[in-house]
């Protein structure tokens, strides 16, 4: 588990790049507080089947008429709009978009919780940084080891074992740690205005897709109970995988190498590999769903493009353009003449997490 | 077109081990002859719902009854053997399995017939090989250019475009273009019995996927329509794509990069890509598919393993141990102890195209 919120809100601005996996993300320098809710609420059930009272989280507002316009109309039979249900896929940005990023993109506080797990095994991290600085709680340490650091993190607590092996580590930790601020599981703090529009959908006959650059083996394991969303309804960054049979069977072994970085242009990319159809819905966060709105939207037909915008520091978090996680720029320039909706957490959102209802 | 079945029936050996794309694949030694049959069927419509007589074009036997009895046992809520409709992941090679592969495979073909349609625009290939060795139908000379030549037919016929401009190019040339032997459309030269499969298992809530070393984009513009399986249900090889806005809008390129081999060991590998799920059924007919099933097979609980054997030299085609196409060695050893089942195609089978029903 993290030491404390303490640990992650120490104000560090490292500006490197990384982008390896999405795990190698940036620290955050002094986030908002957030106000821990009480505990008690347990993991919400996706829905299934016709909706009485689609998006009843969402409050009237351009954006929830926006969406169900938008549903209305490639769902009606004879409407110029039409479309036929094989193609109504929708993707859907996973850090930010579904579940909350901050203080530091949960699966980096899942990276950061195996290196604890695995020192036991490894003395030599007790003197080596970036580990060093990981253990003893010194994330200014952790920082300062850049972009090598990090991906010595990774290589550390990511790759190296069987997808069934690295399965199983994340079913676990997911099932027991912790946010930082709120105490709750991680798999508590998704938004519940977007598990409505996932139900919404699905039962409009569209496939809804988690596109993130997050890692897919990460989120795999359990976004079918949290979002309902099966496994081969996710794309994500990778790890190349090789083939092996050992004495007690075949096995997938994770690689130290980079398979694909699922993020900025690197999202239709895989949305290409893994669907192969052009979605006709797209809902993000931050610009590295840029590209993914713009493939989606700059097709010919009814299009929907959606940006979730982090307004709300009393209920979640409020950031932008500064915002080292989650950055949010070109889209909120290029929003309005590109037609994408543009939704105000705290506005257009009654409630934000399961728990808060 | 291919111009004659003579060209293609050339007594050529070429053992070189190239495996980019599939495309590149063996040029075939004097194929048996294969008599054509009455023109005049249309393009088999994939069944879907319940199944009143299912596999219906299959005799009788063991390899009809113990595809009938897996799915029974794994569909009947209460028994040892069942398995949820969400892990019901059933995947099928498709060159030599759902479709003819001889004389060459039918990716070669479109590529032979893609550098007839490029011609024009290539002056100087009327005096470069490959590109003269095919058109001057003279099938030795490709051969004999090698592994070298026949990445340069695939560089030259496969990569550059875009998606779009690949999909709309496949499309055209699968809607007419005609089989040598048989002078059909290569989607006639579908197998009835494997359709029967398809829809018998979709009826008991399988998701069924092609799992091929074909090219991905090769496959995804017609198995809707001919299998009843949508784009994001295929795993094939591919080239690398890459993001690019144009004035005209954002497109994906073709790169002349390989991204995946999806053949042998490399099919686990697409599966756990693209799926996620270790399937429960598998079905394949060459040693290429070896290792899909031994992956699909060999985990626990209930698993189909299911070779389909080519032993129909006056129907279709038989080959096996020596085929330079469809090679199957071990998996005909290896079968009986890894409880695999082989499908004579002549003895199993009633009819092998919707033809010939």
């Amino acid at each position: 588990m993290l030491k404390s919120s303490a640990m992650l809100r120490t104000s560090i601005r490292l500006r490197s790049k990384i982008r390896l996996l999405v795990i190698a993300c940036l620290l955050l320098g002094s986030p908002p507080v957030r106000h821990p809710l009480p505990a008690g609420a347990s993991t919400p059930k996706p829905q299934t089947g016709a909706i009485p009272n689609p998006l009843a989280s969402w409050n009237e507002g351009a954006a929830r008429a926006s969406i169900i316009d938008f549903v209305k109309r490639v769902t009606t039979q004879g409407d110029a709009a039409y479309i036929p249900p094989a193609e109504r896929i929708a993707v859907f940005d996973n850090d930010g978009t579904l579940w909350a990023e901050q203080p530091v993109y949960f699966q980096l506080a899942f990276a950061l919780d195996r290196v604890k797990a695995l020192a036991p095994s490894h003395p030599e991290w007790k003197n080596t940084q970036p580990f060093k600085g990981v253990l003893d709680g010194d994330m200014k340490s952790v920082a300062a080891s850049g972009e090598k650091g990090l991906m010595q993190i990774v290589a550390a607590t990511h790759v190296g074992n069987t997808t069934a092996e690295f399965e199983d580590i994340v079913r676990r930790w997911i099932a027991s740690a912790r946010h930082p601020t709120t105490k709750r599981l991680y798999t508590e703090m998704v938004y519940q205005p977007m598990l409505e529009v996932l139900a919404y959908l699905r039962a409009n006959q569209f496939k809804t897709y988690i596109v993130s650059g997050g890692g897919v083996e990460f989120m795999r394991p359990w976004v079918e109970r949290v979002y309902g969303i099966p496994p081969e309804q996710v794309v994500g960054s990778r790890a190349k995988v090789k083939y092996e049979v050992r004495p007690t069977g075949p096995v997938l072994l994770r690689l130290a190498d980079v398979d694909l970085v699922d993020d900025k242009a690197g999202k239709p990319v895989g949305i290409h590999q893994v669907i192969g159809r052009r979605p006709i819905a797209a809902f993000g966060n931050s610009d590295g769903d840029f590209e993914m709105l713009e493939w989606t939207t700059s097709a010919t037909g009814p299009r929907l493009g959606v940006i979730v915008h982090h307004t709300d520091a009393a209920r979640e978090w409020a950031y932008d353009r500064e915002s080292h996680i989650g950055t949010l720029a070109r889209g909120l320039d290029e929003a309005p003449k590109r037609g994408w909706i543009v939704v105000d957490m705290q506005k257009d959102w009654k409630a934000i997490y399961p728990y808060d209802r």
